[in-house]
């Protein structure tokens, strides 16, 4: 690529460069024109008198409105007043090579009084802002050193159909969609093909992509298409592998991630990322439950303490910060029932998987999974799905080892990295029950 | 993670090991029993002598079945005579931790004579084929290294929505989801998507994501899902600058993809990656069709000549090799009118943009985008396009830089790679109009 990044400016002293930019300020003054130009990479001041000499010049500066984007041609001069980086471009010419319109929507360097909805609605005006830019830098860099960890772990990265024949992992909850004389559903997750490439022989497999979900509901947490970053994989001895596994998955990314984008995470968001400690602390539902009555008084009726209620997860960011000194909680023990009919449970019905929580809110649910043909034929009947699942009960009739995995909703990992509110803005484009556009 | 690779065994000399694994074979002999273990890395042997001391272990091995799985305690001896890696394991204890059953659909190992249709039906077994599971490795390697040039560029990676307000891109051939109370629409590609990024300021975006294609065609090219990885990039002097991309990043995936895995590609596949040499050469669409019928006299009507042929595009393997001694050949000069309305195209009409075709099969179309308003919006219009397209047009509105792209689709590219005869075996489940399960 020949366009020279505004970051890499200083190597052209001197020089005839030609920079291709979008114009984010100009300043006409009665005796020089200051126009400021960016890209992704930086700032920088092209000056050009006011006189004679430079007439065509300035009139194309009259013209030029804020975001048109520009060619220009020209010397770089070092310039130790100028405060943006102490240089100049001084144009032999400039063309316009799209011009702004002056109205718009909203100024996106501003957004404090901008409805999130009307952000939405102009999402690419939206995402001009640069702190909702580097949500999406940080969760690229992010999803790169994931699956780094993963690569050096010989994983094979896969792609599942998202078009599949029946809506089998719960019934409920799934899109339709019109496939030529017949109906197809939208996969809500990889889950059960990540686990026919266990019983394929792959032994280690992940997948980056969309789920689906049909829930009409309005949280700041759900949406109905979103990014899940899956993992599978075999010949374990228990789901604390899988625990294993994820924690120095996330431990590995995060230190990655700080000594690429630390300064500019702290700059921008005002975040210092801390590098987790290893191993995780975790804990049963049922000692969570004693102890935020110990500490906090958080009482709750016995016939909720089945699951983590909403206020149960929330406090596990004090319990794990005040007894571990930790931001993460593995949480474990949950009875079966409430659970998925792939999970494993033990012969006491101890479900054999976990639930992660970080700052207080559930990121992941991973899990050893039922890889016994006669025991997952009996828990698929047992929830009455056994018709339905007919397929993927079929991966485990002629062997299938040992094995787990668990899934992170890459949108929500960014929001909570980032101290973001809603994952409306965690997302490229939100999809929600109202909202199937831009 | 605990798991020992048996690729890794040989550290283990007269060690006590434990062992999971999945039985490749059995041979229970008179005097003793030998049980071949393996996972994705490789094989090893099991030896059981059969008598009084070892009667327990002689009964579980009498019981196991090919494809069952294991978990095995010994020690691992250094055995010169064993053909297998010249080692064996000696058992102090086997657990079979699940049981094949014995009459599977087909022998997965010899598929010369099980028709492709019986092998997807169960593809979690046709993928326990060394050569088909091998098509996946490849994969996942090309793609972490075409990943890697393009993060090694600056490119930020992108997760763009699958699930859309309007059947945009052309109009037919897309499917409709039931969306709640209305109707979505499944992303033919992430086109405009990947353009509001570069109107929003990314600069350089990549994604890898499925695209679905209601086409009701059935050829050894087409899927109704399939992935793609897909480019985009800003500040560009031409279309000339997306086809130099594109070919230093497929020239950086295939070095290092035969660095990583050449000689198992090699063995496996019996072919040879040939890295390509750069630039790749380019010829305009008129030149091809005069040099296609001076060199192989291949004749075609005029009124074919706005497009490649299927028999042109085959022929110009031989084209690209006997004038060039290449696999790849860009072909430029399209006439504009075949082509999407966002495609740039100059004053005299002729597009800006190119077709890369790969030993006689096009891989991917490119081009530099109309990025200026006034243009989209008349291109649109001309179309008959600009009230589906509004959301999209509205990116150009307040300015956007030029900029091109161009999309590869993965399991094509693979096929292609590894010369398999058809794209439902180099997608790990292939979506057809007559397919949609498992």
């Amino acid at each position: 690529m020949n366009k020279i990044m505004i970051k890499n400016l200083r190597e052209y002293y001197d020089k005839e460069i030609e920079l291709q930019a979008t114009v984010d300020n100009v300043r006409n003054l009665q005796w020089v024109q200051f126009v400021i130009l960016k890209d992704s990479t930086g700032k920088v001041q092209m000056t050009v008198e006011k006189n004679e000499e430079f007439s065509k010049l300035n009139a194309i500066v009259d013209k030029i409105t804020i975001d048109s984007t520009v060619k220009v041609k020209g010397i770089l001069k070092e310039a130790p007043k100028v405060k943006m980086g102490g240089m100049e471009i001084i144009p032999s010419s400039i063309e316009i090579t799209s011009l702004s319109a002056e109205e718009k929507p909203f100024n996106y360097n501003d957004l404090s009084t901008v409805k999130l909805d009307t952000r939405l609605d102009y999402r690419f005006l939206d995402l001009r802002n640069e702190r909702n830019k580097m949500i999406f830098k940080v969760q690229s860099t992010l999803t790169k050193y994931l699956r780094e960890y993963l690569y050096n772990n010989d994983f094979t990265e896969i792609h599942t159909p998202k078009l599949i024949g029946a809506a089998s992992e719960s019934g409920s909850e799934v899109f339709e969609v019109k496939y030529f004389d017949t109906k197809a559903y939208l996969a809500q997750s990889p889950q059960f093909y990540k686990q026919m490439a266990i019983s394929s022989g792959f032994d280690r497999v992940f997948e980056v992509a969309p789920c689906f979900r049909a829930e009409n509901s309005n949280t700041s947490k759900h949406a109905t298409e979103f990014t899940s970053f899956d993992v599978e994989f075999a010949y374990i001895n228990g789901y604390e592998e899988v625990m294993q596994l994820e924690s120095e998955m996330i431990t590995y990314a995060f230190t990655k991630l700080k000594e690429e984008l630390g300064e500019e995470i702290k700059r921008v968001f005002d975040i210092d990322i801390n590098i987790p400690s290893l191993p995780f602390p975790t804990m049963t539902l049922k000692d969570i439950y004693q102890e935020l009555e110990e500490r906090y008084g958080y009482k709750v009726d016995e016939s909720e303490k089945n699951d983590l209620t909403t206020e149960a997860e929330r406090l596990c960011k004090n319990l794990a910060k005040d007894k571990f000194n930790h931001e993460f909680l593995f949480v474990t023990d949950f009875p079966a029932e409430k659970r998925a009919f792939y999970h494993m449970r033990d012969e006491n019905g101890k479900l054999l998987g976990y639930d992660l929580i970080w700052n207080g809110i559930e990121i992941t649910t991973g899990a050893e999974r039922e890889h016994r043909y006669e025991e997952i034929v009996k828990n698929a009947k047992e929830k009455g799905l056994d018709e339905d699942v007919k397929f993927y009960l079929e991966f485990f009739k002629y062997g299938c080892p040992p094995h787990g995995g668990f899934a992170i909703g890459l949108d929500r990992l960014t929001m909570l990295m980032l101290n973001i509110p809603t994952i409306k803005e965690s997302m490229f484009l939100f999809r929600g029950p109202n909202r199937i556009n831009p």
